[in-house]
């Protein structure tokens, strides 16, 4: 960590400081410049406030030199991480996976038929919606604990692993028989949730916020991880940006960023990112052209009668094409 | 709401969907143009899905002309709500509030003396972090059901009402001294939580989320009322954008638009906005020039050994300053 | 056009409204609601000020059916544009070009030396700076007229056709044996500039302004078409969010929005986007797997020595390496 | 300007860089710490190019202490800037102005009554627009230098200094008897442009750009100062944001950073930044609030029949009430 003097700091009040920092643990490098004294600081920098820093009128400014995150850093893990789902199904490593499914879960016929056909044609992980975050208290809130049990009984008929989404801590014991365990965009900073995943032993699907930076999706990872629980999956999903032609804006940069600092798997969720179907396909494949883990992509048996969402799934014929052609760019680019 | 089909749709397709939109009890209203033809949906279209609308191959757009909140909605309660915290305390309909106090609760003394001093100063609600959302794991935690016992203690000391943040339903219990209810911006959309405190009669303080809208907070706040609470207090606290020469953006157009759209009172944290101490006075000038019904401000007996967000709390010296000019202000304003 | 009245607006002045859209040869089709009174205006609306309209007391909302681009706009035009910008040198409609070159040419060795590397490792057209425009007027501006004899130069030695930037109208006559024309970034609204350029006859590369929607960048490339110039490429170099792990954020969903808005070929710069080079690769993958028609490239034969932008260049051996893994990437994606 | 290097960078290769370093008349200052070593780097580092250090492959990070700008900077010029408009006009320490005028130059009769209107009800200078920079080139574009002669007609009349905006520096020629040239917020990068106003003796109003950062607006400062200009006014006018509620999110915190980092004075435009006339008044209260040097306020005589932006701009009766309202804060504020 590096803290930046401002300009003509007196004599007296930088000894104070520095005597604080050495009380903190920490070696303090001096180094006097023309115009300011820079203090470098070594040591374990990870419980210092950075905020608090910046607040003293003598600190012109404060970087942070290492990461403040430590079990999703690659530097300290190197190698990829390689999640197992089901003894079958791995993800990481140069394990690819495409879940899919209905964004919600809507009946028994619904979803088992959806599993059938998203299995057929490709997809080795199931998804749906059973409880639904949704901008509307008037709006469907989904079919909650009954959704989840009939996300099990398409498990059951197609041998899909499923993921779906949690809400609150205080639905934990519907979650049993689920294999992910998905985070939502609007709850990727409710910390007691993610502390209470954190004591699960089920690998967690974690989307990014809507204006979350790749450093926080990163630390909430780490509230996870900080928990006892290292099997987390991150998801891009589209940011919140001025640009209104798509939903949000799809940050696909953000996966080799993130495959450069962690070793985590990443997963790219075009649908909600584009919002609109017919974009959904380009979207997936530079997503895979990019080096994402998995993708994550909403099939629905009969769009427009959805009860949510219908814009941005596809027909399952749709999704048969997209995960094909998806196979054909890995193909590539796994040679690259 | 106003649905556009894309050019060229059939006769056949445009009945079917005329059809739907009957079968959902709402009058249609057909206009055909040289391009286009338009559909005026007339009924109740609250629970109509906008975005399985905008997902038919046939539909170019949809519009929603009235606002999908009721509750929260100006137009069906033209007068300014006022939110009773204690009988000598009223938010709303031209009683302005500052809440001010330490960004944690550290010790008795820390939060007694404070309390004292932002009351001597003109405060007349205390604030204070008991359960802290901090985004590393590793990062202070705030004293949690021990912070709030000592706010009672500031609060018996003063008088002053308390006001802090719950960060999970299932710290509820904890709450029931606590005069004002504090949702932080990052659990905006814990949509689980609002319904819970839709079902408590205590008065909410709503932030914005990071990037919400002006008509998500809206819908957030029609999740807590449409549980029976009404009690809801807005805020404005520094959206996220591309600047980063303070922590966030605030605002301050958000309050005309607010008053505009809503019946609740709307107020404003110059603090966590601009992340810097010496520009809280001048937004604070800013938001009470523009109409804002309350401030909420961070004031620290001894800002550079706080805990927490240090940079941006403000001397009680400072804090007394800055309340005498946004009094002044309001003298100004309230001739206008 | 559709415009929604105002709850309750009074008999009157409706038909005022309705009367003056009559003057303006418009036909005016009226929905009655229960609370709101639609107009839909039919004929010309291309010249209706919509910001006018919104201004209103009696109007509620005003939205644009169809879009106010008419030469760029693809339900006009439903074949793709292919640009010839040499007799071998095509683009859109199937040809996809790679554009590479240094940020800023330097020197006769240096621009040669990369333009051969580049054309042997599958570049087919030369970029190279010359009038750069820089944040700092301390900063250095590039060769300038100069700069544009040097790419001649590496154009006659190797037979690539060239791109490079235009600042100010009154440096066209350097531009004679220029192949492509690049309006920057921060010129894209540099009306008098597209104005100018709209009646040369030339191709025209026009870039994405930082924080440009995809509406205004087609509004800009119209500024040239309506000039008489219809040779406009199209530019995705990423756009300002609050994301700072990569310099811009690439919003790589613009190929496929642009795709189907227009007939325009659109090509994408992953350099400036991420402004990291070991991003570079991945990001020309995703862009080639979405659809683009070309990529832009930086390349330097000795990147830390390079005068600007230096941190985004790759080698001539990483862009060889790029160039053959996106051949791979778009023969797979000409199969599907 | 200090500079990071990376983890296990060999020790070679780190005295490369900093003999490099010490070529360019830099002292290189060196702090080696457990992780990493930090280079302090003391000297003339203005022309230093970071965007080139930064893409270093040892380098982890680089950071610029001191600004990169120099005549606009509060460091070296700790008094406010005041600027002559006329002998009577001044802006800046302490001196308070409004600008007030139609967006568009209509007619001789429009523009002289709303100039008497804007003078009677308190506005110091008449503003209006001529040439118009307008996203479709099928937009009116403003009456161009017959426009400009009827300002100055409007000057004779009431002895107002006008204002008005240049698109290239091709119309200089026009502006011989224009008081402040305007550089709209499309040109806030065109850089020929600020060079050639640079050269010139008028006073220049810059309005920050739609997506510049405060940093960028000063650099853009620089270059007019830099050709020997002194008489910039800044202008905030709202930034792109997520958020549409409002055209622009008017970002009012940049007034005090402002007023803190540099000397010149500080203006706010809040009718284009929130486009919507009945949130003009709060947000005008808001900026004198703040402590802004002055305001840029559109008015018209007849808003609905405006040829531009009419939903914006006030009635001479409501800009009356909103300068008085504004004369009372500003009273309040000289006193905190």
């Amino acid at each position: 960590m590096i803290a930046v003097l401002k300009q003509g700091t007196d004599e007296k009040r930088t000894e104070g400081l520095i005597a604080w920092f050495k009380g903190l643990g920490l070696d303090v490098h001096v180094s006097k410049g023309k115009y300011n004294t820079v203090l470098g600081l070594v040591g374990d920098t990870q419980k210092v406030d950075i905020e608090l820093l910046e607040g003293l009128d003598i600190i012109e400014s404060v970087k942070r030199i290492s990461e403040p995150y430590k079990s999703a850093n690659r530097k300290f893990h190197p190698m990829d991480s390689v999640i197992e789902i089901t003894p079958d199904v791995k993800i990481g490593g140069g394990n690819f996976q495409i879940m899919a499914g209905p964004c919600s879960v809507e009946s028994e016929a619904q979803i088992v038929d959806i599993a059938k056909r998203v299995k057929a044609a490709g997809a080795t992980i199931l998804r749906g919606g059973a409880f639904k975050p949704r901008t509307s208290p008037y709006a469907f809130q989904g079919l909650r604990e009954e959704g989840v049990k009939l996300l099990e009984t398409a498990k059951r008929e197609t041998g899909l692993p499923i993921v779906t989404e949690i809400m609150s801590a205080g639905h934990l014991q519907y979650f049993e028989n689920v294999d992910i365990i998905q985070v939502g965009a609007r709850n990727m900073q409710n910390f007691d949730l993610l502390k209470e995943l954190g004591k699960t032993d089920k690998p967690i699907l974690l989307k990014r916020g809507l204006s979350a930076t790749v450093k926080e999706l990163l630390m909430s990872a780490e509230y996870i991880m900080a928990g006892g629980n290292n099997d987390v999956i991150l998801c891009e999903r589209g940011i919140r940006t001025y640009e209104t032609v798509t939903r949000n804006t799809l940050d696909i940069s953000a996966v080799p960023v993130l495959r450069e600092q962690t070793h985590l798997p990443v997963i790219v969720d075009p649908s909600h990112a584009v919002g609109i179907a017919r974009f959904v396909k380009p979207m997936a494949l530079a997503a895979a052209a990019a080096g994402a883990d998995g993708l994550m992509i909403e099939v629905h048996n009969d769009p427009p009668h959805a009860l949510s969402d219908g814009a941005q799934s596809l027909t399952p014929e749709q999704f048969a094409d997209t995960a094909a052609a998806v196979r054909r760019i890995l193909s590539e680019r796994d040679e690259s």
